[in-house]
């Protein structure tokens, strides 16, 4: 079977207010991807999003150019898509349904609908997402910290880790964020010290748990490997992509499960990156992981293997997240010191630090791991050169 | 590469007026089609469904018992997505990123949300689709029967095309459906005489060109042909599985191209389903058209390359479409005859067909072909024994 690789990436700036439609930076994102790539709309074959992404592909194709599509499917639960639209693209290809996928996100989600806001209509939908929200809104768990926060809690009981703890992580993406000129935060690191005087969003999540609320857009070009090397590109082989839903899964509040300090759809993703790239957690250059909220950062180190359950706040402690720490975390910032494109912006830096050229470009990369959303249906990457 | 087959249907009554949950009428066609598979809940590892269907794999997966999900994904435009989900399940399945998929569509379409009714919600969504349909609902393009009107009434213009020959369609589905049991229009079947007499929906479009409204679920189990060997079932291999999407494309309102007598978009899937399976219109033993309205039947006739453009009149006269014609139409009665299930339906009967299990078998069935949803994005198939 054919490989696949990402071979063009493309953003707008980030913004607190982009000033424009989704639609335009869903279209700005994918022209710059395909510039990237040195290919241009017609070379497009096919188109994958987000569920949740207000321009359908249709949309987007025809303000680009695109001629035609043989290839085009959504992913759902929000970020937790991110690398699921990136698998899609690579199953469409090797499989020699479309030969050049484009893969975009793209909102203005905090100058217009805000995630960080109780959104009512969540819990009224004639739908199983209504039903399944309409258990948990009227308890107050109507915003994704509410419901992170539960987890959060049950975690430092049972592990004895605490707000310091997830403080690590915060302050580790600032730190990068702070070096990289498109991040948000540039410029602006912060202490631990910082983390700790912010105030409560849901208690225990601190405003530094939490991500930022973002505008703008994020697109990203698959082809088979045999294609990439005719274009003027380094590629990013997808060494493995998988998808995962545990148990008991639910959308952002899997309240039912026997334990709540695991996330056991991102064990499932796990193993099938490991499985399928031949790598274990030791062959990490860099992890790319989903952090909306930063308990989950060490959740998930513990799911994918770097540190025992319970243990990830003894394997963070000491700047271990840090660009020169044992596990370099994020090197664009993460979505709390970067910026919040539903987890797409990470798999953009997966691929500069691949190719060299990540604004903190770490050495020797062999294998990037990239994450998506948490709390949800989930899915991975690993990429390499 | 694998190769991929249907091995399990399964469907709920069709009715209008189920009595009973969106969710659950998913549930008990997901039940029914393992059964039929010989599978339980506990082998499923992938889930698709319509980005329309209002249950997520999730909330269908727990109801279900299936422990966790490697595979999950959504195909947008309503009907245009039945036979993408098959072919979503197949790339899972053949890639090994599941093995075995099942794909639902359920809804109470006719006792609850009627997609027949104008949705103003849809022209008022802050999204491109909202965008797309607001400059026609104002116009009175406001459902499907209307805007699909415009198309019928310019292939009339062109071609010569009656609202007999329309008819022509409606009274092959209802023969069909007449002798087939599960159908809703069992033992009823019409003239064309009483086409003709049957009152405008949206003029040139008589009620009898209009597929019904129907509650129900249908869903459908896809795993490797090598696994298939293993279950109780005659496997109905995907010979090819394809989707288009077409220059200047909108879901049921593409009317800015040059020519608004043809269905590009199938056009593309045809040649993708021919170039994959290595046949052609002439050997297709049975077609499973996409009826939701009749005009559309004729244009798919003509971009499958059943017959030239403007001549599907010609090619359907005396009888051609029915059982015993040179090319059998929905021999379940379609979804004029048998229910309205967004094309599912359609496809349990080309593995009914296939396995000589059907209502109205057809004699020595070697491929049959089915298609989804016109007149937006949409997808084919070819089954084979």
């Amino acid at each position: 079977m054919n490989s696949a690789a990402i071979v063009g990436i493309g953003a707008t700036e980030f913004s607190k207010d982009s000033g424009r439609s989704e639609l335009q930076l869903a279209a700005e994102c994918s022209r710059s991807a395909l510039a990237d790539a040195g290919l241009s709309p017609s070379d497009v074959d096919g188109m994958v999003t987000f569920s949740m992404d207000a321009s359908a592909e249709v949309a987007v194709a025809r303000e680009l150019g695109v001629p035609a599509l043989s290839f085009f499917s959504r992913i759902p639960h929000g970020g937790g898509a991110a690398c699921a639209v990136v698998q899609q693209a690579m199953l469409a290809v090797v499989t020699g349904m479309a030969s050049v996928v484009l893969c975009y996100r793209a909102f203005n989600e905090r100058s217009g609908s805000r995630f960080g806001r109780v959104q009512a209509a969540a819990a009224g939908s004639a739908s199983s997402m209504g039903i399944d929200n309409s258990w948990h809104y009227p308890m107050g768990l109507g915003t994704p910290a509410a419901a992170v926060a539960m987890f959060a809690r049950r975690y430092m009981h049972e592990f004895g880790a605490t707000s310091a703890d997830f403080g690590r992580v915060a302050v580790a993406d600032r730190r990068a964020a702070a070096s990289n000129p498109r991040a948000w935060f540039h410029g602006r690191p912060i202490t631990l010290a910082d983390h700790q005087a912010s105030r409560w969003i849901a208690e225990p999540l601190r405003l530094l748990d939490c991500c930022q609320e973002s505008d703008g857009g994020v697109a990203l070009v698959v082809t088979t490997v045999d294609r990439a090397r005719d274009l003027p590109v380094v590629p990013a082989v997808i060494a493995a992509a998988a998808q995962g839903s545990g148990p008991d899964q639910f959308s952002m509040n899997s309240y039912y499960r026997r334990s709540l300090v695991g996330l056991p759809e991102m064990g499932l993703v796990a193993r099938q990156l490991w499985a399928q790239s031949g790598i274990g957690p030791a062959d990490v250059s860099v992890a790319v992981l989903y952090d909306h909220f930063t308990p989950f950062v060490l959740v998930q180190l513990e799911e994918l293997g770097f540190c025992p359950r319970g243990e990830a706040r003894h394997f963070i402690a000491d700047g271990a997240l840090e660009l020169d720490g044992r596990l370099p975390l994020n090197p664009h910032g993460g979505q709390l010191g970067e910026a919040y494109i539903h987890g797409m912006n990470g798999i953009a830096e997966g691929v500069r630090q691949v190719r060299g050229t990540a604004a903190n470009q770490l050495p020797d990369v062999s294998h990037v791991l990239v994450t998506a959303g948490t709390g949800v249906p989930t899915s991975g990457l690993i990429l390499t050169a």
